[in-house]
Formats: structure tokens, C-alpha cells, sequence
């Protein structure tokens, strides 16, 4: 008699993302005229840069031909993507990453999704409260929680509240725990780690022989140069962290799916015995048995994000967003609305006005302005009252959406 | 302290094509003038089909308009590449299967080692041996099985030896097993399962309600129309049988990445309280928690495959790796060695020469013909003292390998 993995009954309905779409499509179907406009997902909306085109092209046509056809790739990605990653998102910033500890992936959700399999069951685990759900559910079915209470936290699990007193940046916690996934510039709130606040954290994870999985997807948006992009730029985080980084944001890239990981060779965990077994050998071995790489046409294509023309133009795509941030940021001000971050992330939190849940908000922004938001309470129950604003649409949505939320909402 | 999981040091050495790699890196650099010729790892050679090609390249120029782009798409798949799944893998051959039953993937290695996921640690799984090493490795990475022997079975894994007496297509088991993984054709022996065979697992598996994760990856090659290319061919399959199928090697996806899973709406499987839970509901909850679904691009290429030019030309492909295949079961057996299979697959199996070992064979293989295949041995312990060959690649070097061979091992 084939058994169930039970650890998928303690999940809470379904993940965040399905569920919206659920209720628009709902919405939709009852009111086929109403002209959505669509702040929800935190998809990109803008098309793939010409450079990013041209190499994608050049790839395919490479595919076409006897000479230039590639089938399996390099387990961890070819070196001509690596090397520019390494080149270009560390040493550019004073930071020596190995090609070698750089593993290509389809996506930054499936790293942090998968990575919690080189970590043993027992592992306790910490996240910020709101929390980008998949660090959450994946350590659920790897039954490495309890149930959830009625708050909708899981057993097991170390909530760190992030909230209008903290800026919504976590300190370490004082209790023990194992693994702790970081999200910078965060995902859902939109603040960013400073660097003291980076250094706090990696300190308390040697000391207590803590790793930290650092998401780095939304690095592009960062706009102080003083703030870091990147976890190695603290002194001591090779010891203690891995980091994730994606092509999906910064290049417009949730339909290329295009990302990675960094595995540094210092880092170590622990078998029961004590004996120390490298995180690196262990995630290799993971993504070589379970993974295949990125196909060939997409490294080709991320790789010309670094060319000069692609990191202009991928550049400029990025301040397009963070321009509708600011409009955003000061449109919902102007409505009345308490807001917060949306400068260093294409994210904008804001209180949900009236003491309305953060679901009631989605609906009536949804039934009474066709906007699509994201609910708070999806991120986890101190996300409850709060509501998360993407950046991600064309300035002409982004002003339409504004001015029907002041018809609605507006003081 | 962060333990790690320790079910990894269980498992024996590296993953078998790395190894094979690693040897090949070796031996070429030490004999830099060596032109080898891989018959190993099983990748296509040709370039992609011009159909494949055109519609890559039209999904390219779409994805730089504004009209065009695509971002994140549908966590199953674009409906124009189910629907043509469902009508040309399914529809065409009497088989009724939804569209919401199938599930793109980058590939059947992720979808083979990622299934066990949505199972209990405490099922039991059996293996044909020798064995596609990634139906192993990944229970044992989620800690299914105990320690391997000096054969390298693992304890708590039943292996059903696929024999020359048995025509390498085990039958079922006598003792009780919750999971089979089944492949045909299979890798590596190249066998195939008969409509008789599978009728006997069927009904097995429904009689003791275990689950057949049944691999159609080379379904492609079967060349005679009788035998079936799906397991839902088979009457009762459905309320028991997972199915996976891949673009790898019917139209050289090897770097493009494309495949797919199909999981029925009737499967389920059983709570420790006897509660039955829908399969199909467990993976679309993991893919939707851990995946992004496939790029745009690629589900275009993969869409072309229907197509009747595309059809025809991937058909064409198939049959060239067909004729190589005719020619190595040929060759082999002139040069005196005993063969099996290569007719409705890409592999043939064979014994090893003198009684050598797989390894030491891969070896002399290497060192004096300059040609790689893959050890038997690396697939299971049934697989000692056999050797795979694959048949993708050129005429010419199938030709110029078997040359060498004559030379080295002929009678």
C-alpha cells in the first residue's frame, strides 16, 4: 500500500500565488468588462531586453547547426555564465567567489525550495515573520514542522516577527536554531539589510554554528551604493552562508527562469557524530543527481545581461520599476494610505486602511478598483493588516491603478 | 548547529556520469591527440529539427515585444502544449488523458527523482537491476533505504534482476513493495516491455495497491506498433500508474530542457489511518510550491514537435539513431561479442569481453579504442560483467568506432 507523505496535510490551503489567481479569475469571469490592472504577483511586465534577445537568438541558431548544437551541459552551468557571474556580481564588488562554487538553477524559488534537502530532518529553522512562503511550506513537507496553530504558525518553527518597530528587520534570535533564511532586499516587506544588521546576523551564526541562506533575488533594486548587495561583502559569511541570486527581476527573466546559488567551500554542517561534511559537496551532488541545468539558449541569454549593452538596458529596466515604486509610494501617501519601503525594492507594504484584513482589502481592491494586490496575512500572520504593493506593471497601469484607488479609498 | 542529512553518506561514490567524465577528462588530457568518440552518456547529437528551430525563434521575437513578453506562465504549462500532448501522445493512440492530469517538467531525471517526494519515507520501492541510478539515489538521499552492501544494494530496496534468462524485464515480486519504478524502454538495457508484461504489473500493482512510476523517456524508439508506448494503453493502469515522458531524446531536448509527468485523477495513496489522498493533488501542490514550469521558448520548441513538419523531422532524427543502433548490434556481433536489444531503443546491451569487469572494459575501452561507453556495473550489480552502448551519434563515428573496436577486441 503506497503511503502519502502526511507532512502535505499539515500545509495550509494552497500556496499564496494559485490562490490569488483563483479569486481573479473568479472576479473576472463575473465582471468580463472590468479592465484588471494587475500589482499582485510581482511578475515583470516589461519585454526581454534587446541584448538579452539578441543572444537568445544567436543561441537558437547555434542549436540549428551540427557544429554549434549543445545537449547536456555542464552539471553546475558552462563557465563562459559562471565566469561572468563571478566576474561581475562579485569581484566587481570586491568579492572572490570561486566559479566553482557557482550552481546555476531554473529559478530562486527552487533553491530555496530545495535546498533545505542537504540539511537533516532535526534542523530548526527560523524565518521572518511575513516570509516569502516557499522558505516555509517546503520545510513543512520535508516534515520538519508540526502543525500549524491557528495563527497559521507551523510547530517547529522560529518566527521572527518583522514589524514597523524592528523596519521590519529581524535581529537574531536569542533561542538556538540551525538554519535561518534571510531575504534582502525582503520579500514581501521591501526593506533591506543594512550592513550593520548583515553583520549582526553573521556574527550570531558563527557563534552558534547557525548557516543562513541568504536570497539575494531583488539585489538589483538595492539604489545606496553603501548597502550591500551581496552577503559576501561581510567578512566571516563564507563560514556560515550560502546565497541565492536570480536573473527573473533584475532582467526581466520569470518566463527564462534563470538563477543561482552560491555553495562557498568553507562552509560546513554537521553529522551527529560531530563530524563536519562540506555544504558544497552535498548540494553538487544533490543538483548533479536531481538537475539537469539551465538550457543552453538561456545561459546564453543571461550571460549577455553582463555585457555592457545588456547591463545598460537591464539596468534601465529596473529604474523603469523603481520609478512606478515612487509613484506608488507617494500616489497611496496622497490617498491617505500608510506606506512603507518601495526604495530599495520593488515592493511597497502598506497598512491596510480601516482595520480591514488584509484578504477583505484584496477583495474590496479587487470588486471596487480592479487592482490586484498581494495580502499580507499570505506571508505569515504578522503580515496580517498589511498589504504588498509590486512595482512591476507599465507607468500607465501604475498611474490608472492610482487614481482609481483615490476614487475609492482616497481621504 | 546545522546537521546535515545524513542518508548522502550513504550513497556510493559519485553519481555514475560524473565519474564517467572525470575518467574521460583523464584519459584526455594525459593523450591529448585522442579522438574519442562518446557512446556513454546516452546525449543527442543532431542539431534541432528546423521545425523546432522556427517556432524557438518566433518565441524569441515575442518575448521582445511588449504584445508578446512572457512572464511567469501556468504551473502546469501553456494549454497549446498540453492540449497537444494530450491529443498527439494520447488522444491519437485510444488513450483518454486530461489536460489537468499533466505536468510540464525540465526534464524526467528532475520528475523520477523528485516523485518520492509526495510518499512516505516508510514505502517500500523496487528497482529493476541494473537501474537508471537516479530512482535509486534520490530515496536514498530522502532516506528510504539503509546502508548498501559490498553489491551496492541498499538494504530496504528490493531489486528484481533483469537478466539475459528473464530477457532483462523482471516481473513482479512476490513480497510486498509500495513503489516501482519501471522503464521501457529501458535504460540502460535497452529491453522493452510487451502488452503481456505490463498487463502483469498492472494488475499486480492494483491487486496489492502499489504504484508503478512508469519512465516512457524512449518511448519514441519502439518500432513495432503493437507494443504499447503508454502504460495508460493498459486497461486499470490509471487508478495506478504515474507516467513520465521527455523531448530529450525524441527531438534532441538533451539542452533544451522539456518533459513531462502525467499523474491521474483516480490515483491515490493511503494516510497511516487508511485515509486515500489524490496523487495527483500531492504533485501539483510540490510542483507549484518548488517549481516555475518550463520557459516560454522551450514550450514553443517542445509544441513544434506536434507539428507535421516537426512530426516528420524529429521522426527522422529517431530513425537515423536507429540505423547507428542496427549498425552497433551488427558490428558488435562481428567483432564477436554478445549483444542484446537496440531495436526499440537507442542502447545496446552487451557482455563484456574475457570476462572483464564493467569498469575494467570501460577502461580498455577508453585507453585503447578510444571510445566511451557506460558500465553496466554503474547502472546496478545485475549490470556486472555488461556494458551499454548508445547509438547517438553520427554515422560516421558509429562507423569509426565499431572500426576500432574490430581492431582491438575483434575475433
Amino acid at each position: 500500500m503506497a503511503q502519502v507523505n502526511e507532512s502535505y496535510g499539515k500545509l495550509l490551503a494552497g500556496y499564496l500565488f494559485p490562490e490569488i489567481g483563483r479569486r481573479v479569475q473568479v472576479f473576472q469571469e463575473s465582471n468580463p468588462d472590468a479592465a484588471i490592472i494587475r500589482l499582485g504577483i510581482g511578475d515583470v511586465t516589461l519585454p526581454l531586453a534587446p541584448a538579452v534577445v539578441d543572444a537568445m537568438r544567436a543561441a537558437v541558431d547555434e542549436m540549428a547547426t551540427s557544429e554549434g548544437f549543445h545537449g547536456y551541459g555542464p552539471d553546475r552551468g558552462y563557465d563562459f555564465l559562471l565566469d561572468a557571474i563571478r566576474e561581475h556580481d562579485y569581484l566587481a564588488r570586491g568579492v572572490e567567489i570561486d566559479s566553482e562554487e557557482i550552481f546555476l538553477s531554473d529559478g530562486s524559488k527552487q533553491d530555496s525550495g530545495n535546498i533545505q534537502e542537504i540539511f537533516g530532518v532535526d534542523c530548526r529553522i527560523a524565518v521572518s515573520d511575513p516570509v516569502y512562503p516557499v522558505y516555509v511550506d517546503t520545510n513543512v513537507m520535508a516534515g520538519r514542522t508540526g502543525d500549524a496553530d491557528d495563527a497559521g504558525r507551523y510547530a517547529g518553527i522560529l518566527y521572527l516577527p518583522a514589524t514597523e518597530e524592528n523596519g521590519f528587520v529581524p535581529d537574531p534570535p536569542e533561542e538556538r536554531v540551525d538554519l535561518v533564511y534571510l531575504c534582502s532586499p525582503n520579500n514581501p516587506t521591501g526593506s533591506v539589510m543594512s550592513r550593520e544588521s548583515l553583520e549582526r546576523w553573521v556574527a550570531w551564526a558563527r557563534q552558534c554554528d547557525a548557516v543562513l541562506i541568504f536570497d539575494a533575488a531583488y539585489d538589483a533594486f538595492i539604489t545606496d551604493p553603501e548597502l550591500p548587495r551581496s552577503i559576501y561583502q561581510i567578512e566571516g559569511s563564507r563560514e556560515c552562508a550560502i546565497e541565492m541570486r536570480s536573473f527573473s527581476k533584475r532582467a526581466g527573466f520569470t518566463g527564462v527562469r534563470c538563477a543561482y546559488t552560491v555553495v562557498p567551500r568553507e562552509l560546513t554542517g554537521s553529522t551527529s557524530s560531530g563530524e563536519r561534511i562540506s555544504l558544497h559537496s552535498l548540494w553538487a551532488r544533490r543538483q548533479s543527481t536531481k538537475f539537469n541545468c539551465v538550457p543552453y539558449v538561456v545561459q546564453r541569454a543571461a550571460a549577455a545581461v553582463f555585457s555592457p549593452e545588456g547591463a545598460k538596458q537591464t539596468g534601465e529596466q529596473v529604474a523603469y520599476y523603481m520609478e512606478n515604486a515612487r509613484q506608488i509610494r507617494e500616489g497611496l501617501r496622497d490617498s491617505g494610505f500608510t506606506v512603507f519601503a518601495g526604495i530599495h525594492a520593488p515592493y511597497i507594504w502598506m497598512r491596510t486602511p480601516e482595520g480591514l484584513s488584509s484578504w477583505d482589502f484584496f477583495d474590496r481592491l479587487l470588486s471596487e478598483a480592479h487592482v490586484v494586490g498581494t495580502p499580507g496575512s499570505g506571508f505569515g500572520p504578522s503580515g496580517e493588516g498589511y498589504f504588498r504593493i509590486s512595482a512591476f506593471n507599465s507607468h500607465e497601469n501604475v498611474d490608472e491603478a492610482l487614481r482609481r484607488i483615490a476614487e475609492v479609498f482616497g481621504r
